[in-house]
């Protein structure tokens, strides 16, 4: 993947952030997007966080790509995050591979790619570089905090962090800890990644190679855990690629099989291998448990902010029962919280489509509260 | 892996067998185990079909690995399926790597090792085999039928072909068709053997590689889905394999990820990745719907068989709504059928585990109904 740096819009840190992990990045880059005016009070800005494999271009047209934003259903002019009215901004995570520091970028001190010498980041770390870029926006405190699935792990960070920093805030999809499950189906992509020997340890762009099969293998498993056997079955079912009979060989027989295959290769086009190692490891270390010594209300203590909670029936990589472990947390330190599950068959995935309910969901708590946040 | 073919019990079919894709096993080899006494009637024997990573040593110890037997937990004296009072006989599928004729076995035409040049088989070659094995023990009629995953799909495949052949059979834990998630599944873990440069285009035991990695990474998939979210948590949950932090690599920090990925390396010692492609295939070209003009119940239609269904309560590879619809179509047909859905956290593996109600059922359904058998 080659990224034309002149279609991304960047900020560089110069003072150094203390990661989770103990090592400290001296400085680094964030490259982000904004959509919409922020006005005079700066007080109309919503910062949505990015899923895995998302960036920076959540709506619009990715000038990398071509292809639309990933969160082009929710945000732009009228739609649920109403671009007419609020500034959004979406920063690409530490680690990712669409311009901020990370893996894919050179090491300034050694001036080589970083690679696998990239220091692992966490979610906490991430949510620390972005509230920098809020600093540098001269944004004190954002209306609201959006994201789905990585993107909602950032929310409840942020919410649990900065406890002035945001007025409301919308977890989507997403847990206050990665279960066995979870993990081990990262793992599972992890293994797949750097069994590949074209990973080279890590060293895969210096030497010129590409992990491409293992990449796409790795996609695949993620593409099996955002859909739900409801969704896949209505989607694709038994039905055959070619009419007729089945071609008893190895190649694809089966709809289901093309799609995914598809997706895996589509996807070693335009994201990093040694990115996603680094973003599943920060997903698989996030416990908001732990970091509040097993008590999860406590990450949320004396918290002003207002959430709206959304989980989607089917999502069985972030069920329900983990938004509910949030709402009681919430709940239990008397937050102000609502919480909505969209009944639907379209799995994790389903915070990227056209969810109408969802959707409605969302705009309806950002445009009745915001009068409400003008007026403090 | 080599096998001792010393410690393998074989009969050589010198008959050619028709497979579904249309092509013709002139002459073939199954590899089989017997457990308990054939007595003087030949009314006592049960014929038990493996499952996808299974073999013929479904009991005792497997004289080639040197550990029990995969169903050492329901085969045995005075256990659920009880080798006092029955003869047992297991044998490993076509297209099975512990000594049945499939991709590791040599060609007879050519006199060179199969490898992908062995036909595609189906769950109903694979049936129609081990009635020939039947023929050569010279038993016209089973007391039971009986197996799990792949092989409960062979124990509907031969209630389905041999009406007359079976008294009673006890599918579990299986489905009378590939989902597209089941299906899903099986392609990823097909991808990661194949992207396995070592695979060497399916030719890995000519050249003396292994794809030991794509393997490993395959099993690690089934894992995944042999066990249920609840059962991974309470076993792992977030443990960490080594006590105290986070070590902030791609190490194994959890120990849900040191356990898959030693059932993945554990599994390459003992099994062979070409037969892992053909079994899974068969899985997945498994359709009694299809089979029966999208009717179910005409797979059935006529069969005096004494069903028990067994299904399991958090198994998510196969669940209970698929052993319903199974059950709805026996029963649509008038067939004498009981059903029961233990409830477990153990997913999908339950049936391979000591689980106390799963193997009463079992055993009552067997030894209630022997006599009335005899009396037949």
């Amino acid at each position: 993947m080659i990224i034309d740096k002149n279609k991304i819009k960047t900020i560089t840190i110069n003072k150094p952030l203390k990661l989770e992990s103990g090592q400290t990045l001296d400085n680094f880059v964030i490259a982000y997007e904004t959509f919409g005016t922020l006005n005079k009070n700066k007080d109309n800005a919503i910062l949505a966080f990015h899923a895995l494999s998302g960036d920076q271009f959540a709506t619009g047209t990715n000038p990398i790509t071509g292809k639309d934003g990933w969160w082009v259903t929710a945000i732009g002019a009228n739609k649920a995050v109403d671009t007419n009215k609020y500034f959004v901004i979406c920063a690409n995570v530490l680690g990712g591979c669409m311009g901020t520091t990370g893996p894919t970028e050179i090491n300034p001190n050694t001036k080589e790619i970083y690679g696998t010498d990239f220091p692992l980041v966490t979610i906490k770390d991430m949510v620390n570089a972005q509230v920098l870029l809020l600093d540098h926006l001269g944004i004190e405190k954002t209306y609201s905090v959006i994201g789905g699935s990585m993107g909602g792990m950032q929310v409840l960070q942020f919410c649990s962090l900065f406890k002035n920093r945001t007025y409301s805030a919308i977890p989507i999809a997403c847990t206050a800890s990665h279960s066995a499950q979870n993990i081990a189906f990262n793992e599972l992509a992890r293994q797949a990644i750097m069994a590949d020997p074209e990973w080279d340890s890590g060293n895969y762009l210096k030497s010129k190679r590409n992990p491409r099969n293992g990449l796409s293998i790795a996609r695949m498993a993620g593409h099996i855990s955002y859909l739900s056997e409801e969704g896949l079955q209505a989607k694709f079912g038994r039905r055959l690629q070619e009419k007729g009979a089945l071609k008893f060989s190895f190649d694809a027989d089966f709809q289901v099989e093309s799609y995914l295959k598809y997706q895996g290769n589509a996807f070693v086009d335009r994201f990093d291998a040694n990115s996603y190692l680094y973003l599943t490891r920060a997903m698989d270390y996030f416990d908001l448990y732990r970091e509040n010594n097993g008590v999860l209300s406590n990450a949320f203590k004396n918290s002003k902010t207002k959430f709206c909670l959304i989980s989607f029936s089917t999502d069985w990589l972030y069920t329900t029962a983990e938004s509910k472990k949030i709402l009681i947390a919430l709940n239990s330190i008397g937050a102000d919280v609502s919480f909505v599950e969209i009944i639907t068959n379209n799995g994790h995935d389903s915070f990227l489509l056209d969810e109408p309910e969802f959707l409605k969901s969302v705009k309806g708590f950002l445009d009745s509260n915001y009068e409400n946040f003008k007026k403090n």
